[in-house]
């Protein structure tokens, strides 16, 4: 019989940029006793988002974080500034990735390729604590 | 017991740009007496998008619409052009956002932060109807 | 009664772009036999992608490829080249689509619109074996 189970992640990152927790979803996975159904991540802000990537090199994350401050700079005007400059950059960045992912979990594992990573995307300098709701249905 | 309820909004902006339904979502949930789950919004077109943004401040908005505008310009030249100069860069910029979202349900209410709202991101200046598919499974 | 469904489908691209498998994953889908429901998709790679996109029109696909191609070029400078100058570009592109995608069924039928195939989209010159995980829950 179908069921579901549902919480709430909070996550502070010390800085802009990727940072995994994949182990965080694991570790609430195994604890609802569901091993075949569909998780769901949603991030509650919009100037932070989520990103599935490479989760061995660290030179993926660090050219990853460059190309989206290239691909929508600070150095750029906006009309909307009124927590600095990198308030309207974070809000174009979430944009350009994702605020929600689901993963297919099969045999109580998440069906993650083996490079694959679950990854909190701050894009602001200084990081409030950020809430990723976790959804999960299954059996 | 998990149930599903399933239905389709129709939309149609007045021009192109980001125009939020997060009421007509929550009317419609509402309706449903599901009230923990999780809720799928899938936007049956190529040339319109969905996007969780702020809700708020009007001119995040429009610094999202001009940077998109800019990001895949009409003034590019592209290979497809039937419709119009606006026909391509619409499915470019349709396929740097999203086409589906799904969004946890938790006490009736769908689990966006604060500062969310729901938009159609509608990339054609003469913008036709558009259907946005919803579906809910949770009790 | 509500019940899910899981799978795995194998797909190898000829070349790097956009590959449509819509017909893989309707055959699929009506050897489950549920009619209602919500199927995700899952892409287990960090350099391949997920689009849904313009299924008539081939010049709308290159178009987005020669798209991608220019908004995340290989003529950059990468910190991560180990696998050559396709490598890093892939991770991007991948990071501005999408890994994975929900739609919702309908009386035995993904509720794609019209216009809508299903593509993976291939970001790697000498692409390998890719598997995408689908997951369906409904009646």
């Amino acid at each position: 019989m179908l069921r579901q189970a549902s919480d709430s992640l909070s996550l502070r990152a010390k800085r802009a940029g990727l940072h995994e927790f994949t182990k965080s979803v694991e570790s609430w996975l195994s604890g609802t006793g569901i091993t075949q159904g569909v998780l769901t991540l949603f991030c509650r802000h919009t100037s932070a988002s989520l990103l599935i990537q490479e989760n061995a090199a660290p030179a993926v994350r660090r050219d990853l974080e460059r190309y989206l401050d290239r691909l929508a700079p600070e150095s750029d005007a906006y009309e909307h500034d009124d927590e600095g400059p990198d308030d309207m950059p974070a809000h174009l960045r979430t944009a350009l990735t994702q605020t929600q992912i689901s993963i297919p979990v099969h045999n109580g594992r998440m069906a993650l390729g083996t490079w694959q990573g679950i990854f909190l995307f701050e894009h602001r300098q200084a990081a409030p604590e950020r809430q990723i709701v976790l959804h999960l249905v299954g059996e």
